[in-house]
Order: C-alpha cells, then sequence, then structure tokens
C-alpha cells in the first residue's frame, strides 16, 4: 500500500482523487501496489463530500507522516505550492504536478532536489493537459534529436479562434461565451495574451534542448486584436488561424516564440479545433511525429497526473532520469528568424507596401470588399518586416500575421 | 559501456547501427552508459561497410558473449527470428525488437521468459515505425481503461489509398507504381489484405486488455477492390476511405477488426495520409487522443529500436511491466456489431435496397453517372446487413464499405 496526499482540492485535485477511485483496479495494477488518498490540503473544507473526512488544513502533517511516499501537487502558483513541493522532496517524498507554472520557474532546481533525495519530480499534466507528450519526449524519443517543436497548447485560445473560424463571431463574443461555459477565467488575460502557452512552451524546450529555457526570454503575442475578417481572408487562402508556440533548433541556438500563426489546411495541426491540444515534434531520425488530445479539463489532466502517480510508485527509491539542467539555453533572437507575413492594407495602401515587400509579394482580396486588400509577403526577417511595416503607418488595417512554413 | 549485437543487417538493422551511430551523443546520454554495436548477424558479408568487420554469420558467437547485454531483433519472421529470442532471453540477454510478426504470434510467451530471466522484451518498433505508441500505452496512459483504439497501421495501403483519392488513378495502377518506389513488396499481399495491420492491432488490442488476442481470430478484409468511383463517391460525401484497425470494448468482450472503412472529415484520422501512420485512442477519463507520425522506413523504424535499446540500458537487471498475459482474450463475434455500410447498386436496383434497408437509408448520386447510386444504410448489425446485401444479387455494383462512427 502507498499513501499518497494531495495538495489542492480544486478542478485538478478532485479530479485526481475520482481517476484513482473510478479506476482503482486498473490504477493498482499498473502501480504495482495498492494506492491510497490519506489527505486532502485545502483551505476550505468539505463536509458532504465522500473523501471530506481526509481533507485537512496544515501541510506539517502531510511532511511529518512518514506513510506518505507521493504528493500531488495541484494548487497552481508559485508561492505555497514552491515551498511545500521543496520541502515533500527534501523528505524524500515524490511530487507529480500540473503546475506549469512552478515547473517552469524552478523546473531545474525541483529536479535536482528530487534527484538529491532519491525521489522524483514528474510534471506530465503541466503541458498538454491528459496529452503524454513529457513522457514521449523523456522516454520515448530518446534515440531522436528533436529539432523542432510546434504546439498548439492552450485550449481556451484554441475553442476562441475556432469559434470565430467557424462561427464568424467576433472576439469579445465569443471570450465572453467561453467564460459563461468556464473555458476562460474571468480575467482571461494569462490565456488570451499567451502567457499559459509560453510557459508550456519554456518547458518542453527544456525538455528538447536539456537545458534551461527561461520563459521569461520567450518572445510572445496573444490572439487579442484578430478579427473575423482575418479569418475570411485565411478562408480565402485555404489556412486557419491558431496560436502556435514553437521552438526550433536553429545555428546552435534556441528559437522560441508564442504567436497566432496562419497555418496551410495540408498541416496535421490544422485540424486542431476546440479545446484540443496537439505537440507536433520533429526529430533527425524520426521527421515528425504528433501527439494530440484534450489539453485541458478536470479528468484529461487528472489522468495525466495520477499516470505520474503510478510511475512514482514503481520508481520508489529510484531516480527517474530527466534531462533538463539549470544552464541556461542560449535563445536566438527572433529579429534573424525568416518566414512569411500577411498583412492587410487599405487599397490606396497597396502598391506602396508591394514596392517595400518586394515584387514576391501575393495579393489576396475578399470579395465585396473593396476598401482593402490581404498581402503576403516573401521569406523576410522579423527585423525587415517590422522596418517595412513600419513605413505603412495609417495605411494598415487589424494586425499582421505569421505564417508557418 | 554496454555493447549490442543487431540480428539481421537488413534496411532496419543497419537503421538502428546508423541511429546509434550519427546521434551516438545523444543516445549514449539518454542511455547512462556508452553503447557499441559489437556483432552484426547476417548471412551475407559486407566488406566494404564501415562495420563490415563485425559481420559475423554464428549467432552462437553472441549467445556465448557474456559482454553482450542487448539484442535486437530485426530479422524478421517466425523461424530464426524466434529460436533467437528464446535463446538470447533465456540467456538473460534483452532483446529490442521490430518484428510484429513474431510479437503477435508469441508475445505473452517471450515477454514470460524475459521476466523469468531478469531481462527485457520490447517491442516498440513492432507497431507504428517510429511513432511512440508501445510506450504510451504501457507508461503513460496508466490511470486510463481503455475503450478503443483506431488505427491507421499500414503504411503501404495508406499510400495506396491516398494516391487513388488524390489523383483518381485506379489500383492497380497505384500498386505497380508503389512497388516501383519500393513503397510496396512484389508479393504485396501481406500489405493489401490487411495482415500487416491484423498483427499490429492485435498487439495494440493485447496491451489494451493485458490479455492475448490472437491475431488468427481478427475479422481482416483487405483493400482490394475498391474502384476510384469509391472515391468519387466519398469526395462526395465529405469522406475519405482508410484501411482503419480497430480494437474496442464492447461488453466485456473485445470486437476487433481489420476493414476499409468510410470516415468523415471531421475525424483526426481523416488527414492521415500516403506513408503516415496513426492511431487513435479512446481513454474512460482522457477520451481521445491520437499519435501521428512516420509507420515505416529505414530511420524511423530504426529510432524506435534504439529508444528500446537506451531503455534496456537504462534497466540493466530490472524487468520493465508490461501486462500482457497468455490467457486469451474474449473476442466478439462480428455479425451483432452494428454500424452504418455505405453500398453501390445499379438505379434499377435502388428502390429494392431502400425496401430492404428501411426508411432511414440515403441516398447519393454523382453527376453523370446515371447507371448506379450510393447507398448509406441506417445503423445495423454486421448480421442483418449481410443478409439483406445477399438479396441484391446481380444489383450491385463495387464493393460494400463500412462507415466509422
Amino acid at each position: 500500500m502507498i499513501k499518497i496526499a494531495v495538495l489542492g482540492y480544486g478542478t485538478v485535485g478532485s479530479g485526481v482523487v475520482e481517476v484513482i477511485e473510478k479506476n482503482k483496479e486498473m490504477v493498482n495494477k499498473k502501480a504495482g501496489e495498492e494506492l491510497e488518498v490519506k489527505y486532502i490540503l485545502d483551505l476550505l473544507d468539505f463536509p458532504d463530500d465522500p473523501y471530506g473526512d481526509r481533507v485537512i488544513h496544515d501541510f506539517g502533517t502531510i511532511l511529518a507522516d512518514d506513510e506518505i511516499r507521493i504528493i500531488c501537487e495541484t494548487m497552481g502558483g508559485v508561492g505555497k505550492a514552491y515551498e511545500f513541493t521543496k520541502l515533500a522532496l527534501q523528505a524524500g517524498k515524490s511530487v507529480c504536478t500540473s503546475n506549469k507554472e512552478l515547473v517552469a520557474a524552478h523546473g531545474p532546481e525541483l529536479l535536482a532536489l528530487a534527484k538529491s533525495n532519491n525521489c522524483n519530480y514528474l510534471f506530465e499534466a503541466s503541458v498538454g493537459g491528459g496529452i503524454p507528450i513529457i513522457r514521449p519526449l523523456n522516454y520515448s524519443l530518446t534515440a531522436e534529436r528533436i529539432e523542432a517543436i510546434t504546439g498548439i497548447l492552450n485550449g481556451t485560445t484554441n475553442y476562441i479562434l475556432s469559434k470565430m473560424e467557424y462561427e464568424g463571431a467576433d472576439y469579445e463574443t465569443v471570450l465572453k461565451e467561453a467564460q459563461e461555459k468556464g473555458y476562460a477565467e474571468r480575467n482571461p488575460e494569462a490565456d488570451v495574451e499567451g502567457h499559459d502557452a509560453c510557459r508550456k512552451i519554456a518547458i518542453l524546450s527544456s525538455l528538447m534542448t536539456g537545458k534551461n529555457v527561461d520563459y521569461r526570454r520567450i518572445y510572445t503575442e496573444g490572439i487579442t486584436g484578430i478579427q473575423p475578417r482575418d479569418f475570411a481572408y485565411a478562408k480565402q487562402m485555404g489556412m486557419s488561424i491558431k496560436l502556435l508556440a514553437i521552438s526550433r533548433e536553429e545555428k546552435g541556438k534556441t528559437l522560441a516564440m508564442v504567436s497566432p500563426f496562419l497555418i496551410d489546411a495540408g498541416h496535421p495541426l490544422h485540424m486542431v479545433n476546440g479545446v484540443f491540444n496537439a505537440v507536433f515534434v520533429r526529430g533527425n531520425m524520426l521527421g515528425d511525429s504528433m501527439y494530440y488530445g484534450r489539453g485541458a479539463g478536470k479528468l484529461p489532466t487528472a489522468s495525466a497526473v495520477v499516470s505520474d502517480v503510478i510511475d512514482c510508485a514503481r520508481h520508489i527509491g529510484k531516480v527517474i532520469m530527466c534531462f533538463w539542467d539549470a544552464q541556461e539555453a542560449e535563445l536566438a533572437v527572433i529579429d534573424q528568424a525568416s518566414r512569411r507575413f500577411f498583412l492587410r492594407v487599405k487599397t490606396e495602401g497597396a502598391d506602396r507596401a508591394r514596392a517595400l515587400f518586394g515584387a514576391g509579394t501575393e495579393k489576396v482580396t475578399l470579395p465585396g470588399v473593396p476598401e482593402e486588400c490581404g498581402l503576403i509577403t516573401p521569406v523576410m526577417t522579423e527585423a525587415d518586416f517590422a522596418e517595412s511595416y513600419g513605413k505603412l503607418d495609417g495605411l494598415c488595417v487589424g494586425r499582421r500575421l505569421r505564417l508557418e512554413a
């Protein structure tokens, strides 16, 4: 029997208890031992909950209990969660978490702490919700040099963009609806401004390079300012608009960014709609592979946490390998990254824009919209694009978008 | 230093040597020790090969060499490969294989043999080529009760069907081209009749149920007889035709089959084209997830074999859990499985067919094809469909197809 504690009895924490209960037989078989939730730490009481008698308010009880070998940290944030995780690992208790903020901020430190205390810090649920992606990177793609990772890593923004695409609705209307359905927070900034996706690609980039990719240094743009008309152009071009989190090796450095991109209908990420997430990985031997599934939600995320619990149970006293050093990865500045760009200009500005961006610029017009047109530039650097774009002041409409090759 | 032997220096075997050499630094880091290919067993000599000096012809040398801890079996077939694998495992040497025939035929026996000799039998490359799917099922989706697996598991047939779909070519022409390009064997039966996909779904079904799903008991249909006109109907209905290998839990039994299916444009498997493979998994907590990538080819397949070698190297003297008992899984007979069916009838037979299949039958016509029409039946059992279909003797055109919900 292995006893575990759950920190935070919110959506994911209660999901963890539910998965362990509902799939008891399977979970115990896979763990090789019976698992039992002994404590649930929360600020509140849950007198009507079937697990209400296990709810406690003092982390010290968990820390002092030698029976507790595995702790699920489903609190979120980097305050108490960070403190409790360090104390747990120092005490030789493994920690499994869904907390991408903490993993992105202190991953290497916590992994090193786990290693030196002969226990594990696992975080499958921190990226892509229930999609197995951390473990495939760490255990499966081990014979590969990973060259690039491209992900749709935030369900809220993907839901909003899909709704705008398929229903022609505007951003504010869809955001409001997503908030009412519980798909978006009341303060949606972390999602819509790309901060959540940024932390997730920081984690994946770190595992890709084996070094630390600091999320604060990743160029990040969100989805605000995207208009229904942008989707009309996208459709005309056989494309879709997705918030992509990208990381790739470029001349020995790591180029990481989060931004909305136009992607072609032929790209496997094109079909990833609604709250689904996907991670597209390019290896030097395998080529392209993709991992797709529910990137959020109570049970999918909890399922990933419990898979970590099972892994910890199978490895009591043994350290599971994870290559993520504290050494900072060298990040490429995005100015010199090259790609094509999409912009919209007033009709009277089209000639000037084409003169600036060059003869290879392609023009896209929408039926019934004579006052503006869309332009796709040739491949150029971010810096060159920005310079020319700056010269079109007053002639542009909406915001520019990047094209994913 | 861990020394390994490669059995069979063909496409996959030489790929294994290439991956270990090309990604040496990464592979050794992940394995935790330096790996060295000491022997290559083959019937032929390779005097001009850089590894030619390691080629030997006697398996006894490998077996007797205590330095050899891990063996890659990339010979294929169930004769010598079976014999050598048993001898290796009995000697406590782990075996990593791409040989789906052997895994499907003797998986539980070889796993038990490995376990009792404190070594491992791993077969990531046996299904889906380079796509991580065995390890995600065994290590990642551990908190799930897997309810269904649906795969595009054969690259040759998917290539042929994609070509027919996008180029309107007929089966024979495309098969010939695939043979010239090396995507199809000179004797293509194992692929086009579904036998290869059948073995792969037998392996996945066994891991899904934890019991043995005998490939010889899986209902299997291939892609012969599919005509360009079937794709014209599919396009008209917004669908595609794919050879699917399916396994799902149904009332405590396992329903497994291989057959061409019509699938909707909204299904994630719809976009899996050419030589790509994908496995779609439904878990009771996670819901749907999908694993996509190159299902065949020298380096992708070899990469999966080497990932197994690395796993073995990390677990010398330890048994990696794999739940696949010798006990036979209870298979459902497909007669009682329910779904919709597609058939083509001569125009004069349409009324008779609709009378047989019921009022819910939908009719599809192709412009410029007055002599026949397509029909989609309501949901009905295989048995009921077969009975009515038999009564349309002489009125049907081409072959009938199943619809994947």
